[in-house]
């Protein structure tokens, strides 16, 4: 079984890969991008570090052109996010079985509801996982610092693969400043996963004797 | 750190340990009863499978009276689930820093909202994690079929420790089959835990020599 992973190259969809890396076969680690930055690259060095194979996809540009005519007529991000995000499921929903990413449980959006989830595996015949879905903003950050460093970079100064830095930079140099001002929140942040602590991942509770065959047999 | 897992035996809260293990140096599985049968073994025999230490916390006899107060006026379980499954998770949250459940992206009970959630994790200043929460029905079981063999069983005829089961039990002694065939629907069936694959956890991706070192140092 393969894993196809949303991949921003920050802790969130890293620990995504992580949770999911012992019960797949291969992990394969996807960025979307806008086609208007290099910030795919940044994913992709996160992408060695994590040691899985990497791709970058990019949208078409009506898409782009869609989501940055959403933000401007609403005047905040939350749309557009919801805009974009599932395209980006979708493509991939089309070609892998099993697709995942790092939308948490606080996170207000990209969120896709229950009833397009269950379209979405019912017409494409395939699983769509979010294995942050349960877990709170603190516990990520507890969970994701034991296999990873990463660095905490502002949005505006850094590119990023998430689809909300990538909507900064396209609506900067399509609209200007001014607009990003108007719509985003200032002093955004994004996590940037640096190293892969060379950790294996290991399974507990083998002290007992009777359970040391799971070790060693494998 | 340590991650206290409510546990019924079955493969959702088995899957929930396995997904937890990588990121804690401990797992408790901790089996919640009604004290009105010994369903509770069966947890205790799958959580010696799983190789982790396991007890089991008898709920106060006033939890399970008002639960089944509420099953005989409501007329069906939703809401005595909702009432039974957040004491539980409360009781642990008072001494655990990192409680976790099975609870499912398709259950509908027991679930928590959000704003509880979020007011359980403040007060008590702990980690309240739901694994599952993002994986629908069908990835449960393929990920869980990786590293478990378990069994699914009539709820009529076997015993078991999840909240469902066990009021159904607690319902029949106190008020007879006809309550339960009016309030629960037929055929209901749980999982068990038969039996921990004895395949350790591994990290793929490594072929690359770059990301060997992951393998090799720990």
């Amino acid at each position: 079984m393969k894993a196809t992973v949303l991949f921003s190259g920050g802790k969130d969809s890293g620990l995504t890969a992580l949770l999911l890396e012992p019960f797949f076969d291969e992990i394969e680690l996807v960025t979307f991008s806008f086609g208007q930055d290099e910030a795919w690259r940044v994913a992709e060095q996160a992408a060695a570090e994590l040691c899985h194979p990497h791709r970058t996809v990019v949208f078409e540009e009506s898409v782009l052109d869609k989501a940055l005519e959403i933000l401007i007529s609403t005047g905040y991000p939350n749309d557009a996010l919801n805009y974009v995000h599932p395209i980006a499921v979708e493509t991939l929903a089309k070609e892998c079985e099993f697709v995942a990413d790092g939308t948490r449980r606080d996170d207000r959006a990209p969120k896709m509801n229950y009833s397009a989830i269950r379209s979405l595996e019912d017409r494409l015949q395939m699983h769509y996982l979010r294995p942050l879905a349960g877990l709170g903003g603190k516990t990520i950050r507890a969970m994701a610092s034991r296999y990873l460093d990463f660095e905490e970079e502002l949005s505006e100064k850094y590119p990023a693969s998430d689809f909300e830095v990538g909507l900064r930079y396209a609506l900067v140099k399509r609209y200007g400043q001014a607009e990003v001002d108007r719509i985003f929140p200032s002093k955004h942040t994004h996590t940037r996963v640096i190293r892969r602590k060379k950790i294996v991942q290991e399974i507990k509770g083998q002290e007992d004797q009777a359970c040391q065959g799971i070790q060693s047999e494998s």
